[in-house]
């Protein structure tokens, strides 16, 4: 029996499948497998892209953990930011799995909780950077590292096939606000007992050079509020960078400012980092927004969600002047502690358009250093590599050009372009003692979530809501009597379509192109048998070729028969 | 007589109407008029964003113009570019108005012309940078600046209040590919004589220094040339931009390739550029498309359209696979001689991420200085103003964040508060001998267009197409007989709302709260005279109700009741 074990064993392989994060922004999930063992490094959530209107989420699909469950050992938590936790509450719905995670990452996902309770309320485990945890076969380590949340963690996950180095999302700080530099020691330790495969974050890997410490941003906002002592403040930025906002409100306490907090993310992720111990206030510095009318303005400094120019978050409704609070003039400095992600550039473009016509002062990081990347550029994600020195390579963490350029600087790093593997979500890497190959995949995408629904969405669905966003909707409503003459109808309702007023004309032809099709089709014998689906496209074919012809476009076209 | 006119004209003032530009990217049009003369200074179109889902194109509201269509002496045009001239066949189709610009503007207006041939075919009067034209009161000069496209001008317009500048788009480029700087001289010269006002762009009041010279580019094609010389280079850039596609053709001729053009603008334009000898073709360099295979990969250049990744371009069909003569592997180098206009980025990004993914080496300005900008940035905008020293000042070309950044630039140069002049599309800026102000508006705005339809989408329109792409449809059709009895129905047929197969349950309650409605509202006497319009009503918010209580999800309803 002993012997058969082992036997089994030796050709037992270690799988790496990711679920999310690759080829894709956010939804990052890496499910690694051997025998009865899984672990599972992030559960996060994705966000909807242009060509899902309407869709408020995006959820990894996880059938593939749900027919897996019992081998689930836990679910592995680098950092609590939504890309990497947002689908742990989904998760939650479906299957029982423990969680690890730092404090900071767990707080945050039981706020989740709380809001919304799942199916299966989990164990939680917190642990800190040096922590390791035993997880069936494998032993996983939380490593610290840098990022734009506080507590973020690498973790080296020890397998029978050797150590598989997972980066999280991470940058180098030789200097952040919590004095908890990267540790660089350990990573070179776990790199000189070996690593088979590093899996490793892509997000700046087209960057050249090092990204600039944290607290270059404490510098710029020294800058600004000796600038703009004579205005109010008003900050935005994410709101779960919590050293950010911890440099904000030292500069105020500084320079003899209060700080109201507005927004709700804002305020539940600062409540939950005060009551942590991951931020410290100066005595008596927050106020509450309705406080501020007892100082003058230019001794309080806002502090708000927005950065991102998301439409209802407070500093949307400020810049259109729809907040109940806070009315902005030219005695208002607004500053966008952020960069706008791709795709948000109009959005936040707009905000900006809309303050200025305020008369509002903007400032931004096109003209000051008043933001800085949580991501490795080009040189720290090289001296990621030279301290883990892999036998393996995976980008992750990136669209298709971001692993693409990792890929190229692995290979300028020596790792042998042979052994570097460039995946794809649901697609599995298996490794042995003597060699890594793809073999086949799982189930995996995208599980669109719209209000209630989950699933429920899919490419016909979006594809429908593509087209009548584009040229609208035209509906021909009639009834048959049985005999298969018009009883009542053909009435023509459009929607998006042109304005009703001067369509009048158009669509009194496009009745008459209906009846005669319907009087074509049902003309002499077909009439009693009528085969109203072949009507009914019939219609269609005739009223779309009659309106393109008239209008050069396409509406949807919907055709209601109702035989009495 | 003689001395009323002289009264009459010394209260008459000068009128500076924006109709577009201000506030918004393209569409940039300039009236200015005095008594019984206007002049127009460019025709240009706009493009819709996204809250104009389906919408081709954007035209500037020209009522006032066909108003006064007897006043109008001319349209001046500076350059060629859409955003200057794409309004001009919009406006011949209702308007005949000479218009006047240099052989490059004029030659792409009559392109325009001749695909759609205008209600009235206008005179077409060439200039050249130097020459004056005499329309009305006003005399018009014509001033020679540098910019991403050939011949574009300024203009200097002589009225009797005194000069208007208005510098068009403009950049100064002291080493341009045809030699002509811009003409700093002629600039100062009528600067000394006295400016009124200037009318400056503010495209890049933001950015601060210098542009750089088109020139770089050429050294950067250089090295990409070096670097790449074992593989097929295919080169994406503005069609418009002939002194690129020239640096392009020349580096192609000194390496040994020859060059092939694809897409149908690029085409067309370098067409034009030839015939108008713009351009100069080292002998043999182009081939046609069809006979790249007689070449070796490495011996050839693409030159394409789609370097913002407009869908249905060439570089987007080659990017997905889509183009019937190109496909792309490793052996070919994808160049992005061009930088995304805001809004474009991800579309942009998308091509990059599928040209990666087919192992094309991608190489765009974040690595390679591979585009300069054709706009001043902060340094020349105040070099302009340094030389024409007006009086007054007004921003255009740009949205309110630039306007307002150009204004602090011309405070910063000197020109008091008071004198500037932030105006916005439609308002009307008065000045005579003595002074300057905002007096009134005229009618402006946006004519959207759709398909063969102008101006017969509006608000209502977008607001039903933006509501359908977000939660989808609903319909409710039924038939009631005369006695005010269900006939037949009520069928209910959704779109972009819900996959079908999981909405089965939802729609059979649905119709059940369709039937009750119908009963309640027509029971007992009202059952004869019923209101439809009540019924349909009443439908339409019981339905709602419900399905927002299952779905959290608000569909547009449309209720269609037959009755016989």
């Amino acid at each position: 029996m002993i012997k058969e074990k082992t036997k089994k064993d030796r050709n037992t392989k270690l799988r790496i499948i990711p679920l999310g994060g690759l080829g894709e922004v956010g939804k990052n999930m890496t499910v690694i497998e051997y025998g009865n063992d899984i672990v599972v490094i992030d559960c996060g959530m994705g966000f909807p892209d242009k060509d899902m209107p309407g869709v408020d989420l995006v959820m990894p699909d996880i059938s593939y953990l749900i027919k897996n469950a019992e081998k689930i050992r836990g679910v592995l938590i680098t950092h609590g930011h939504e890309d990497h936790i947002g689908a742990v509450p989904y998760l939650l719905r479906q299957i029982n799995v423990p969680i690890y995670g730092t404090r900071l990452s767990l707080g945050i996902i039981e706020g989740k909780l709380d809001e919304d309770p799942p199916e299966y309320y989990p164990e939680l485990y917190t642990v800190e950077a040096g922590d390791t945890v035993n997880l069936g076969v494998f032993k996983a380590e939380f490593v610290h590292v840098n990022h734009s949340i506080a507590d973020a963690c690498a973790i080296a996950l020890k397998t029978p096939v050797g150590t598989v180095f997972h980066t999280g999302d991470f940058k180098l700080d030789v200097s952040p606000i919590d004095d908890k530099m990267i540790d660089l020691t350990r990573i070179g330790e776990i790199g000189k007992s070996g690593v088979e495969i590093l899996l490793c974050e892509s997000t700046n890997a087209e960057r050249a050079g090092f990204t600039p410490s944290e607290r270059t941003v404490g510098s710029s906002l020294e800058r600004i509020f000796a600038q703009y002592s004579d205005k109010r403040l008003i900050i935005a930025t994410f709101s779960s960078n919590v050293h950010r906002v911890q440099q904000i409100i030292n500069a105020s306490a500084r320079h003899g400012r209060k700080v109201a907090i507005i927004g709700r993310s804002m305020v539940n992720i600062i409540g939950a980092a005060l009551e942590l111990g991951y931020m410290e206030l100066p005595d008596g510095v927050l106020i509450d927004i309705s406080e501020i009318k007892k100082y003058r303005q230019n001794e309080i400094t806002l502090i708000t969600t927005g950065s991102q120019g998301e439409p209802m978050s407070a500093l949307y409704r400020i810049a259109f002047g729809a907040h109940d609070k806070i009315k902005v003039t030219s005695n208002d400095v607004v500053v966008l502690s952020s960069s706008a992600i791709p795709g948000n550039e109009k959005l936040v473009g707009s905000i900006i358009n809309a303050l200025v016509e305020s008369g509002v002062k903007v400032v931004n990081d096109s003209t000051e250093e008043i933001h800085v990347s949580g991501h490795a550029c080009r040189e720290e994600l090289k001296l990621m590599m030279a301290l883990t020195r892999p036998k393996y390579f995976m980008p992750v963490h990136g669209e298709a050009r971001h692993l693409n350029a990792n890929r190229e600087l692995a290979e300028f790093m020596g790792i042998p372009s042979n052994n570097i593997f460039v995946s794809e979500i649901g697609k599995v890497l298996e490794i042995d003692k003597k060699s890594a190959k793809f073999s086949g995949t799982v189930p995996s995408g995208n599980v669109l979530v719209d209000g209630l629904g989950v699933g429920d969405i899919g490419s016909v669905v979006l594809r429908d809501r593509k087209h009548l966003s584009e040229d609208g909707l035209v509906i021909v409503a009639l009834t048959l009597d049985n005999e298969g003459f018009i009883l009542s109808g053909p009435d023509i309702v459009s929607r998006g379509f042109v304005y009703v007023k001067e369509s009048g004309d158009l669509l009194r032809e496009a009745r008459s192109v209906v009846s005669s099709t319907v009087e074509k089709m049902l003309s002499g014998k077909s009439r009693k048998n009528k085969d109203l689906n072949t009507v009914r496209t019939q219609i269609k074919e005739d009223l779309a070729k009659f309106i393109y012809k008239e209008t050069k476009r396409r509406p949807m076209i919907l055709s209601v028969i109702m035989s009495v």
